[in-house]
C-alpha cells in the first residue's frame, strides 16, 4: 500500500458498525484527511457499506474479521478471547507497523486493555489516561485524565502534565503548552495530599516541552486559562459530564425562551443561522474521539453512539496524532521527569501491573 | 421585640458591607419575608444606610459593634480575636436564642470557625458542610458538600444525605427526597473505596427521611435525577465551579450568535424579553446563600461579592429553614445511622477537632 499515512479502523465497533464506520471514512476524506485505511471487520458487511460511498474508492482495503468484541465484555475477557475480532486485528496492524494509528468505537474498556497488551505502556505508565478536549472561550483546552485512572498519586499526576502537553502540541499545534493542576484553590496549601505534592514536583522539574501554571479551579476550564487541565479520573469524569448535562439543561432552556411567545419566535427565526453555528460548536460529536495516552502506539476511542461526522473527527484526530511526533514528544519528558525526581522505591513488575 | 421569626444580620461583612445589606434586607421585606432583623455592625454607619430605607422602619433594630472581621483573616485568628466583631455577634444572637437565624456576607472560614465554635456541631459531625443549589430541568436539587471537607471517608458521605435530605425538605418542601451518591458509573463496584462502601451503608440503613437511588452520574445533576446529590468537597467544589464557568461560556458564546449580523440581532431584539427571564435563572445572585449544614443553629453564608437581590435570596433561606424542623430533623437521622450502623471505634475528641 503506498501513501504516507495508514490508519487501521474497528469497522465493527459502536453501536451502528459499518452503518457509521464506514461514512465516517468517507467523510474523513473528503474533509482531505490524505490517509488510506484498513477496514477490519466483516467482509460481507464491509463489502456492501464501502460499495455504497464512491469517495473510498481506492482509499480503502478490506481485512476480513470474523468475531466482534460485544459491548458488554468485560477487559479480561477481552484480552482472553480478542484474538481475530475487529478491534484485536485493528490495533496489531499498529503493532506491526502496518498503520500509524487506529480508530475504534467499540467497548472502551476492552479496547484499553487489548491495546495495553498489543502496544505496551510508554515508560513505566501504569494504564493509558483519556483526554477531552474541550471548547473554551480561548480555543480548546484539553482535560485529563477522563478514563481509568479513579486514585492518583503525585507522580501520576505529573505524568498526566506530560502525556496532556503532548497531546495538546500534537492536535492544537501549541508549543510549550501552559498546564495547570486542577484543584480547590491557587494558594499552595489548598487541596489534598496528592496534588500538594504533585504541585511541587511540576515546580521543580524542568521540561523542555511544558509551561507549569500553577493551580486552576473548575471554571478556569471553559475560561480557557491553561492549555491543559491535569486531575485523576474521577474529578475528570464528573467535570465532564457535569459540563455535559449543563450543555444539555443550557440548550433546553434556550429552546423554552425561544418558544415562550410570537416575539420570541420570530426573534428565533430571524437569528437561526447564527443560533445553528452555535449549538455545531456545542455538538458532542464535534468534540468526539479522545486518544489512549501512554501507549506505545496511537489507538483512538470514538464515542459508542457517534454519527459519520463524530467518526471523521476521531480519524481526523488519528491523522493529527500520526503526523506529529506525539509518543517521541512523551518518552523525552517522562525521561527528564525520572531523571530529575527519581522514583523513590522502584516497584518491579509494575508494568504489567492491571 | 415581639413577632415569630428574628433574624440577626452580619450587616458589616461582604465586598460592600451595609451598602448592600441594608437594601438587602429591604428588599426581603418587600418579598414577604415576615421576620424582624438584628443588623450587628456600625451604628453610625447602620444608621444612615437605615435611614434611607423606609422599608424598614419599626422591623430592623442596630446593634452596634467596634470590630469587623477581616477578609484576609485566617479562620484561628478569627476565632481567637473575633468577639466583638459584626460577625461574632450575630452568632451570639443565634446562640444566646434571640435570633433564629443568622446571615453573614463575611469571609467563609472566619465564619464557619466561630459559628462551629458558639454553636457546635450536631452529634458527632466533624465541621459543617457547603451545600449548593443548582437549578435543574426538574426543579432544584442540592449538592453537598462544597465547603471543606475535601477528604471524607464512607460515613461522612452519609452524614452528607442525612444534612442535604434536611436541607431539600426545609427549602423546596419535598417529602423524603431523593439522595445520589456522586460517581463515575452506576454499577456497585465503581469509583474509589469511599464512595462503594457509602453506597453499601446508604442501601442498608433505613432511614425515614430519605430514599437512598444510588450512584448518579455528574450529568445526573442537571437533569434533576434525584433532589440531593452527595459528594467529598473537592468533587464538589470541582463541578460547581466548571458548572459556573460553562455558564458564562454559554452566555458569551450566545451573545456572539446573537451580535454576528443584522438578521441575528433584530431576532435578538425581538427575543430579548425571553432571554432575559433565562439569564435571570442562570444568574448566580438568583441562587445565593449556602447554609453551613450540622451545626446546632441555622447560620447561612451570602456571597461576599453579592448584591441586595442576592442578600435577599439568602435571608430567604434563612426564613425558610428557621421555619422548618431542620435541625431537629438532622439530628433524628444521625440518630438512625447510629444506631443501625455503630461506628467501630469511638474517636474520643473528635468533636473538638479543627
Amino acid at each position: 500500500m503506498p501513501g504516507p499515512l495508514v490508519i487501521s479502523i474497528d469497522a465493527m465497533g459502536g453501536d451502528h458498525g459499518p452503518a457509521v464506520t464506514a461514512p465516517g471514512v468517507a467523510r474523513a476524506i473528503k474533509d482531505a484527511v490524505g490517509a488510506r485505511f484498513l477496514l477490519h471487520g466483516d467482509e460481507t458487511a464491509l463489502k456492501a457499506a464501502v460499495s455504497k460511498l464512491p469517495a473510498l474508492e481506492g482509499r480503502v482495503e478490506i481485512r476480513h474479521a470474523e468475531r466482534v468484541v460485544g459491548a458488554e465484555e468485560k477487559p479480561a475477557q477481552a484480552m482472553r478471547r480478542g484474538k481475530g475480532t475487529s478491534m484485536w486485528n485493528a490495533i496489531e496492524s499498529v503493532r506491526s507497523g502496518e498503520a500509524a494509528a487506529c480508530v475504534s468505537a467499540g467497548n472502551t474498556g476492552a479496547l484499553m486493555a487489548i491495546a495495553k497488551l498489543q502496544l505496551r505502556m510508554s515508560a513505566d505508565l501504569e494504564r493509558p489516561a483519556l483526554v477531552a478536549n474541550w471548547p473554551t472561550l480561548r480555543g480548546r483546552t484539553a482535560v485529563l485524565d477522563v478514563g481509568a485512572n479513579i486514585s492518583c498519586d503525585a507522580r501520576r499526576l505529573v505524568e498526566f502534565a506530560i502525556l496532556g502537553a503532548a497531546f495538546h502540541h500534537a492536535v492544537n499545534g501549541s508549543v510549550r503548552p501552559t498546564v495547570g493542576l486542577l484543584n480547590v484553590g491557587s494558594e499552595d496549601e489548598k487541596g489534598h495530599e496528592e496534588v500538594r505534592e504533585a504541585n511541587r514536583l511540576l515546580r521543580e522539574t524542568r521540561f523542555e516541552d511544558l509551561q507549569y501554571h500553577g493551580f486552576v479551579e473548575g471554571d478556569d476550564i471553559a475560561k480557557g486559562t491553561v492549555d491543559v487541565v491535569v486531575t485523576d479520573a474521577f474529578t475528570g469524569n464528573v467535570a465532564l459530564k457535569t459540563g455535559e448535562g449543563l450543555a444539555r439543561y443550557f440548550r433546553a432552556m434556550l429552546r423554552n425562551a425561544l418558544g415562550s411567545g410570537p416575539f420570541a419566535r420570530l426573534g428565533a427565526l430571524l437569528a437561526s443561522a447564527a443560533l445553528r453555528r452555535m449549538a455545531s460548536e456545542l455538538d458532542p460529536s464535534s468534540i468526539n474521539g479522545g486518544p489512549f495516552l501512554g501507549l506505545n502506539g496511537i489507538v483512538v476511542k470514538s464515542h459508542g453512539g457517534t454519527d459519520a461526522r463524530g467518526f471523521a473527527t476521531a480519524i481526523r484526530l488519528a491523522a493529527d496524532l500520526a503526523a506529529s511526533d506525539f509518543v517521541a514528544h512523551i518518552d523525552r519528558n517522562l525521561r527528564t521527569l525520572t531523571a530529575q525526581a527519581p522514583r523513590t522505591t522502584v516497584e518491579v513488575g509494575e508494568r504489567t501491573k492491571a
